[in-house]
């Protein structure tokens, strides 16, 4: 092949913003999928799967603003099409309901983990495809759902062996309240916004905005104290005692925190996994009742790696049925990334196969096989070397891959109706009856849970 | 809220051509979904993903045709973007391992289950969003991977519990032989797609058209009646006799079928489920040797469920580096829903809850939540009806979901320190302490596989 030829070759390379992973990568990937998974599954929540392009109607139905920018619209070759790539879950979440509310059972729990694509610049930390991990329970007005959603949290967390984690709990009812008593409750949304950035912005930036919104000396002082509070509901309730003696939204916004606070030591997240924050504003005008962040406690500047709350009102652009909720999104790939760069990813194998059976002689090939199915009858993951190499090179695979058995077959053992058996790890071998082999590689994996 | 109020709703719906399944049905998908992937992993195939989108240069690199009209584009507010989504995973797989080659260890085992996207006119059984479930093994010349590669099929079908099937096998190489022999090996890709059309057009129409490629009288008798046998080796070995004497590529053909042919015996897949079928020809110029369908016996209507075949060139427009293998694909989507149309599905739960508790008193919330914690940490699935609501109301939300148990706990429960446990399939109930009924609920799913 020439040069001119070679020139013709395309670089194989994926488009920027969008991420991909090595095998051994992918599986540890698919090891914390699964974990968030089985755990959404133990409490009860049902799966669904939304198409990954929804009518442009039904999905800029809020319209404007961020989104609109960010939506990837599909074209075909001839022209833009009336579809666009869904960009969260919460709103095709929204346009399920609606559109199968006939069918379903209330409460609906439902789970649904999914990519979804945002037109965002690709700059670090931004990206344009990544998997959504979200719970919903859509149609529960009881406050113990508030309470329960932070327990799933809690076991997703702790099943996916994450250093110590805090589950920081709000509620905008309180917030909203104490600006009504303040008579700027007008602006709440402004206002929250300001107070949803003081962490970035600073004390002093915020204490500044809040004043063109009629916030100012003791009031202003007042709201950015509140925000700064984090502590447990003891605390909480001292800080908070000027509200709980006026009816009005503050004192339901206490009585809520209160009873989900105490709700989630019933639903056994221990204390020490807990905080109420008053900072935690999460969203703008979409939460109204309940709000969650969670981080983990060392690692402040990898900042939530898991948010939401309660709403009124999931369904209201596509039917007038009221139909409130509560739920929690997981952002795994930023989730994924972000551990793997502080290196806090719980390891796992880098290969599927348990054991790697090698054909020490050609001769071997049909006992290979033969132990092959046998391994994969017990419920283990097993791969025979098929291709014609020396016995060294297939050793080096096994290696190289960190596949933790492997099975040597040659004339020796195919004659003395027996196997090799090595421990990669350990570096030991034993010759052995073919069925005592099978039992201790498939022992580990069929017990794995 | 008045007319013009409700007319501004929109109405929630998707997409045509794409698919969405209400929560039962995504179980029974998601269980076939999680049926192949274990089979896949028992063979120790590695899983990769790739993204949604592709550089359009890098996915359009063969160019034109079907493919180039087929594709979506991804459109930002601003325009188009130089970013298509894939129509398929062989492309992405063949950039990906171009890309990654040098971190891939070679024979490169990888199965990938993702959705593709095809620009299609929505009709009936066409989709413009389906899951396609692949493996393939890169790297591979050794005929026993063609050999694997129906074992890993015939073990999902298995698992998927499918009615009887047949792996149709035949190879491309005796077939471009015999069109040698019959010097008109030069429109190999044009009679080759007449042939792969017989069974749509009939006999006569392919007759009609294989004179234009100088196919006539005998030689097209020949070619017309090779192409429609199916049988055994045995029988195969008997009707091709003629070219088994002349070296050349008919004659490496029928040597590489009798090699998989056997090697699929020994890899465990029983002659019954396996037939050689020279009308099986698959796509026009990808594949160099192995080709294979899959078809259910006796639903002929469904077609192809699953195939494949070997290549010798995966990567060529993106390195030199030349990169044989063989894989095979299943249409999971369409799979899924022609299964579900000829009631063929297997019979999933509706609901991922084994067991509801029933709140039968206030009181008794912590109780249940206690309960529940320890059922989930059995490693069963459960659910606590955590809204308000009558005990008749907690079992109709039970029974509508298929959940098979329910626990309820009330005053008389709680003060015996018992729980009442109802069969809900049996209709039988008592009660019982805690610890039994848990050990109950759970026993099943910790066992199932």
């Amino acid at each position: 092949m020439d040069k001119a030829e070679k020139a013709l070759k395309i670089q194989p390379r994926i488009p920027g913003g969008f991420l991909e992973l090595l095998p051994g990568d992918q599986i540890a990937f698919n090891w914390m999928f699964n974990q968030i998974k089985t755990v959404f599954e133990r409490f009860g929540f049902l799966p669904i799967e939304t198409p990954a392009a929804e009518l442009k109607e039904v999905l800029l139905a809020k319209g404007g603003g961020e989104t609109d920018k960010q939506v990837y619209r599909l074209a075909a070759k001839t022209g833009e099409t009336d579809m666009c790539l869904h960009f969260d879950l919460t709103v095709p979440l929204a346009r399920y309901v609606a559109q199968h509310r006939n069918e379903l059972l209330f409460p609906f729990r439902r789970y649904q983990m999914q990519k979804v694509w945002r037109g965002e610049g690709p700059q670090k930390g931004r990206y344009r495809e990544f998997y959504q991990c979200d719970i919903d329970v859509i149609g529960a007005v009881n406050m113990l759902t508030d309470a329960e959603i932070p327990s799933v949290i809690y076991e997703v967390f702790k099943k996916l062996r994450v250093p110590k984690f805090t589950i920081r709990l709000s509620n905008r009812k309180f917030l909203n309240g104490v600006l009504e008593t303040f008579q700027v409750a007008q602006y709440s949304n402004e206002i929250l916004h300001i107070i949803d950035k003081v962490s970035k912005t600073g004390i002093e930036v915020a204490r500044e905005d809040l004043l063109q919104f009629g916030l100012e000396g003791g009031k202003s002082d007042t709201l950015l104290s509140l925000i700064s509070f984090q502590g447990n509901l003891e605390e909480f309730l001292a800080i908070s005692k000027d509200w709980q003696s006026i009816d009005g939204l503050a004192k339901d916004g206490i009585l809520e925190l209160e009873m989900v606070y105490n709700g989630m030591r019933e639903f056994g997240v221990p204390a020490e996994y807990t905080k109420i924050d008053l900072g935690v504003a999460r969203g703008l005008d979409y939460y109204t009742g309940t709000v969650y962040e969670t981080t983990l406690d060392d690692y402040s500047q990898i900042g939530s790696v898991c948010s939401g709350g309660r709403y009124d009102d999931l369904c209201g652009y596509y039917t007038d049925q009221n139909l409130p909720g509560v739920g929690i999104s997981i952002g795994l790939s930023r989730l994924f990334y972000q551990l793997k760069a502080a290196n806090l990813l719980t390891e796992q194998p880098k290969a599927t196969a348990r054991v790697l059976i090698i054909r020490a002689d050609e001769s071997a090939t049909n006992c290979c096989m033969q132990v092959a199915a046998k391994i994969r009858g017990e419920g283990a993951n097993c791969e025979v070397y098929l291709e014609e190499a020396k016995v060294s090179k297939q050793f080096s695979y096994a290696s190289r891959h960190g596949i933790p058995f492997v099975i040597v077959i040659g004339e020796t053992e195919l004659q003395a109706g027996t196997v090799t058996l090595k421990d990669m790890v350990w570096k030991t071998q034993e010759e052995m009856p073919i069925e005592k082999a099978v039992a201790l590689v498939t022992w580990e994996q069929r017990h794995r849970n």
